[in-house]
């Protein structure tokens, strides 16, 4: 009867969207994200259970990343596992030090409460919430827009910094009917938001077949199905069509080789949001982006995460037919 | 007939709210400003009849400030006095090498349209858009907050970097509901764009009247006189109520010395968005905000200009008491 594990990774948040990707691609069945942002705006969140609130390390930079599976056949070789990749992932310039695994047996009729209890309605703007699938959830204002996603399934919550930055600039930049690409869509929660804030055809790609099932998912959830097309694919290659809009929420070493072709596909005007940008890959990004002929208009940064949004300009041959 | 002269100061963009401050204050009915953003994204603005948009050097830097008097018994004299006047900007700060000054006659019947046509609607994010007073604008989506300005009094015209930062953050951070104190008002914009979001009481104060007043009547342009509370007050001294929030859109001298009124004056959790601060003095900022305990969650840069959240903590005992 005991079939569920927790398995609780506590790192540098560096590492978040890393370590919640390799526990989904080992077969969790969904992972949760614990940090300071959770204890200082959610009182209803029971810290309390999980840490001692007065480490200072733990409330400046760290994070714990919860992840559950099903029917786990041998718990310490999964754990050894995890440590051993994690231990690779300071190749990737990710913060890896000091990381601890550990894990848990969880009776299965305490487990849908367990795993429900770390999420929780999110306001992202003032505009914008985003609201676990199951929740109940009672709108601010008329002009709240609520963004239904199944964290069980997702890669990532939609909250991490580096998304929490990319909904921040396509809010800046959005005006409404634009086409737009999502490169590296994930839960599709970048996706699900255009279209609530009234873009065009929107085409949604990942790398990964579990992400395009996942995003297709949650874009059903929000019955935007007609409207997003998602699909398997490596960057942007192979891809024709000009858009006005490109959004990238990956990390600095993807979003470099793709730069050009984002630029190949935007039109003259369009803009690029970036994100997943470490701050020390900040100014290697940049470089690339002006490289291409982009014009940077705006970052922004929380923690050590960075936004971009970059513009192709018109060029004056393109001013002149205006 | 002919009694409004239009004097124009080509500077660094750094210097434009000094510019725009000075301008008005010797008497000038309004100010506009003619900026790389308006050629980039405003392809219906008439740039050709002003500058060599081949200019890289003011493609990239340098705006116009365009002002409008009435009336000038000297001309040549008030450009004079101008023009001493910007010389000493460089002692705070300002990047004010090179600058001109240029004035011409406009013929009264003209004046109207000449002083009109460099306003438009601006959209600033997805939600929130600026709009000329005298301007008929069709939103182009039902959850679009449409704020009415009346630029010909305005201490800029809510479209400045700065200005686009801290209604950017202030979009970030707000809820709904929250009390809010608003230092440096100026046009009031952005007391008028956290009523709009549904922010509890408003207190906009300005050291100077007559942007108190011009706050006023752009309040009641938008109908929000019952809500915020209009006063003149020199930064935040002698001001006691316990708020949710401050915004400071000043210059970051200003901001600095204000810094410890405002941790005082926050609740905890409480949040104080600063804007107006140069790339150079944001280290400066960011200290004076880390000695007195604020911790910095979010910085919003485009061009030289950034912004700044951050949040009053909550103490341990705080946080057991919820």
């Amino acid at each position: 009867m005991t079939v569920w594990s927790e398995f609780s990774v506590m790192i540098h948040s560096d590492a978040e969207e890393a370590v919640a990707n390799l526990l989904i691609e080992l077969g969790s069945a969904g992972v949760s994200i614990v940090n300071q942002h959770d204890l200082m705006d959610l009182p209803e969140y029971q810290y309390e259970e999980l840490l001692d609130r007065d480490d200072p390390k733990y409330l400046t930079d760290r994070i714990i990343v919860k992840s559950y599976f099903y029917d786990v056949d041998n718990a310490e070789h999964l754990k050894q596992h995890i440590e051993d990749q994690l231990a690779t992932y300071h190749d990737y310039g990710l913060n890896t030090s000091n990381f601890t695994v550990q894990y848990a047996t969880i009776d299965e009729e305490d487990w849908a409460d367990t795993w429900k209890k770390y999420y929780h309605p999110v306001a992202l703007t003032r505009f914008l919430t985003i609201v676990p699938q199951w929740q109940a959830y009672e709108p601010h204002h008329s002009d709240e827009i609520v963004l239904k996603l199944d964290p069980g399934q997702a890669f990532g919550t939609g909250t991490h910094p580096t998304t929490q930055l990319a909904l921040q600039l396509l809010e800046t930049t959005m005006r409404g009917g634009e086409t737009l690409l999502d490169v590296g869509t994930g839960s599709g929660v970048l996706s699900i938001a255009a279209a609530y804030m009234g873009a065009g055809d929107i085409y949604a790609y990942d790398i990964d077949a579990v992400a395009t099932r996942v995003a297709a998912e949650n874009i059903a959830l929000n019955n935007q199905s007609d409207q997003i097309n998602v699909a398997v694919n490596q960057s942007l290659d192979n891809i024709t069509h000009e858009t006005d809009m490109i959004v990238a929420n990956i990390l600095a070493d993807i979003i470099i080789p793709l730069t050009a072709d984002a630029y190949r596909l935007l039109k003259p005007g369009g803009t690029f949001i970036t994100s997943g940008i470490i701050d020390s890959k900040k100014e290697a990004v940049i470089a690339e982006l002006e490289r291409v002929g982009f014009i940077v208009e705006q970052m922004n940064q929380m923690t050590d995460w960075i936004g971009i949004l970059a513009r192709k300009p018109l060029t004056t041959k393109e001013k002149e037919l205006k």
